[in-house]
């Protein structure tokens, strides 16, 4: 799904990845981990894929609301987790969207 | 691969996209325009995955090069193409990478 974000500017938090061999319970966290984002105040939207590299690119509109999901404490454990066990490696890029277009071949 | 960025701030071009059936020639493109990318002034990394959407986020020292990079005009020809043949939908977000931080097990 490609997410359905407002007008710019908003934030998108690009979290890239790389596993550790195995499952691990990491693919139903994961899907919690989402649900529990879309219930955050500010939360405008999710996209994400995987390969050898992971992409997930959650969109906020505004940084406070980015900090809080941050501070959040079940998120707050499973990242915890995710250092321990899920993560080779990761990078986290906090970013503001400026502009913005799409293109649809239905529409 | 996680793009060895250099310290904020620089930008980040997520491409998000939703493919139409078929190859038709777009890994052998996609593989094409990822090495004449990497060779435009300003460019400082590409990370990419695919499952049913697919995200591919290239990093820019600034809107310039970004800018540049789009008035290529063999990446231009490129993109014509791709929304007559590849793309059922997609969307282009410019945005300014303010703070990152990473995680290395290994480190």
């Amino acid at each position: 799904m490609i997410a359905n974000t407002p007008k710019t500017p908003y934030y998108a938090v690009i979290f890239t990845s790389i596993r550790t061999e195995g499952d691990n319970d990491y693919a139903a966290m994961a899907d919690k981990m989402v649900k529990l984002a879309a219930k955050q105040a500010g939360f405008l939207g999710i996209e994400s894929a995987r390969n050898t590299v992971g992409i997930t690119v959650s969109y906020w509109d505004s940084l406070e609301s980015i900090k809080n999901w941050k501070l959040n404490m079940e998120h707050t454990v499973v990242r915890e987790k995710g250092r321990r066990e899920w993560y080779e490696k990761f990078k986290v890029r906090i970013s503001k969207v400026e502009r913005d277009y799409g293109f649809n071949k239905t529409n």
